[in-house]
């Protein structure tokens, strides 16, 4: 493990090199985790513009810092980001310190300013989290892992959904069987929405029994090793009626507009209009309240965000979702999403489970 | 539902009107939550210290906030936070804006100043996070339900603990009993910690199997509408080696001394010291590297933080945990922990989970 995370602090440092920045003070913890390996709830790491860096850690995590990244300065103290700003503040010269602007808190930032004058205060400018929309080999091969587990607890479950489960019961089963075949935890708490509650796109589920006749919307996945999948199917149970069916076929149709709208050097907005444009030609523009898609990685929802006001553009290794729906009230919904990987030669597509209409 | 939020919008109302605050921007989603019930992942609320309020969220609450609190104007914009600062902007005299300066970035902030002269921000020093502190009658019946599931979780599970089991298949066993009474979801991660891994305080359940002679450290809880219970067992399984025995008794008196310190008044550090002066008479002052305890409820680790370093006072209804530990590197620990309401008339133990030490 430590080589990947030496080749990603090495590239932080090129960007700090680039933006003219002597050191950089990560404290958002997913951003430790991804430039060191140590997940944790009380981290920061320092990192100067020639690859070397300091990790500041509370006591509780000490010996698992030392299992993680044996090969890194290590302080163990709980006032990790204040330690590791009082370190820069100690070099002999002036030093201009990168920070997380869209992390640090009005207050810590106030803290970090009294540590001396000898530190000048700067935004990171997400610096991080763009070197992680772009996945190495290794976040692409925990990412095919968690997916596959998610395929797989789709196939085991499918056949156990019958009228009279309620969505809780179905969200549980989904999770439990995501847990069995290797995730560590499901990667969200499990959307069931079924019938009527499938118009609701965040619906918590609920003591709803399914019932014969309903579209039941599954959004669900595994996490191995902190990476996620995030996938959704929607089936019918028993029967298909005349609107369900053509509004299935609507958002499978924008879905793969979406897919093949992902590619290297895309505009998001771009992907999000492909999906959108075929939804709103079919008079749903109105039932399709959300953006197309997110990044997906580290985090559940990071960067690239793709919606129609979202402005950015997709690069090769970027994971992304890719996830229109329609939400019809008092009636239900359709939604379907895959986690994908855009790559130069097309996208590979994660999330293998068939997106056929199937009735259960 | 609506009555307990309105009576705390009009506490947070009180407060404003005391620092002479015109009205609070509350960006904290668990604190939106506390004032609105409203559960989400994206809204914001703006009180003004007259208690009239307006929420904001996303097109995909929609529905939801309007089931939750319909008594509560609601603004349904993705741009939550800017678009209630630019409504206070929009009055007609100058407003003194309390936010979340805990919570707002430095880039919020930038964004938040930027919307007008009208508006003067200053901190809310978490307003919010204080009222928290004192629990109304719904969130001790949320938490006395949550400690409930906990205790019967536990009960249910003890007797399949035995050699063989993995750390990992405990914790799944423990989580999935919480579910299967009722719990929401596990609040936190569930640690489980045999052998030398109890040695850990935080170790993530693994793949080693429980050994005859082994100390076993559970540490978990359910969730019950957003409330929190934590608890901590450790039992011996087969045996009790001697300094096994010593070390339980020694944590256990320690956490009978923290239980019985944590009365309405008491300073939160002599709550620390009640348990980590035993500990250090004993010679185990290095082997307890954390804070006695933490507030608990919609969050599980919230005001007050108890160290010997933290300061400050609990009060009548503050919900709190008391759990000290010994660890004893390569040999392993002990940690035992109850969740428990400070009350007037004496601690309230919301985890009634017996303390003897356990052989199983």
């Amino acid at each position: 493990m430590g080589d990947v995370h030496i080749v990603r602090r090495r590239a932080l440092a090129a960007a700090l090199q680039e933006s003219g920045i002597d050191a950089a003070l990560i404290t958002r913890l997913v951003n430790v985790r991804y430039l060191t390996g140590l997940a944790s709830s009380n981290a920061a790491l320092l990192v100067w513009a020639d690859g070397s860096a300091t990790l500041a850690t509370d006591g509780r995590y000490a010996g698992t810092a030392a299992a993680v990244c044996p090969d890194l300065e290590t302080v163990i103290d709980r006032r990790t980001a204040l330690v590791l700003a009082e370190r820069a503040a100690a070099a002999p010269a002036q030093v201009l310190l990168g920070f997380e602007d869209h992390h640090v808190t009005v207050r810590q930032h106030g803290d970090l300013t009294a540590v001396g004058d000898t530190l000048t205060l700067t935004s990171l400018d997400q610096a991080v989290e763009r070197l992680r929309t772009v996945k190495d080999e290794t976040e692409l091969d925990l990412l095919r892992r968690a997916c596959a587990i998610t395929d797989a607890a789709f196939e085991a479950v499918l056949p156990r959904i019958r009228p009279g489960m309620t969505e809780r019961e179905l969200a549980v089963a989904l999770e439990r069987q995501m847990v069995d075949l290797g995730a560590e935890a499901p990667a969200f708490d499990s959307i069931v929405a079924a019938g009527p509650n499938g118009a609701v796109p965040h619906h918590r589920p609920g003591d709803r029994p399914i019932a014969e006749g309903d579209l039941v919307t599954m959004d669900f996945g595994a996490r191995c090793d902190g990476y996620h999948a995030d996938m959704t199917r929607t089936v019918a149970v028993g029967r298909v009626a005349d609107w369900q069916r053509e509004t299935y076929e609507l958002v499978a149709a924008a879905q793969q507009a979406a897919v093949q709208a992902a590619v290297d050097g895309a505009e998001t907005r771009a992907v999000d209009a492909a999906a959108r444009d075929l939804i709103r030609e079919a008079g749903h523009g109105d039932h399709f309240p959300h953006g197309v898609g997110h990044g997906v990685g580290l985090e559940i929802h990071e960067a690239p965000l793709m919606g129609y006001d979202k402005t950015g553009r997709l690069s090769d290794r970027a994971t992304i979702t890719a996830e229109p729906g329609v939400y019809l009230a008092e009636r239900g919904g359709v939604r379907i999403e895959d986690t994908l990987a855009v790559r130069a030669d097309g996208p590979e597509i994660l999330t293998k489970t068939t997106k056929d209409l199937l009735v259960v």
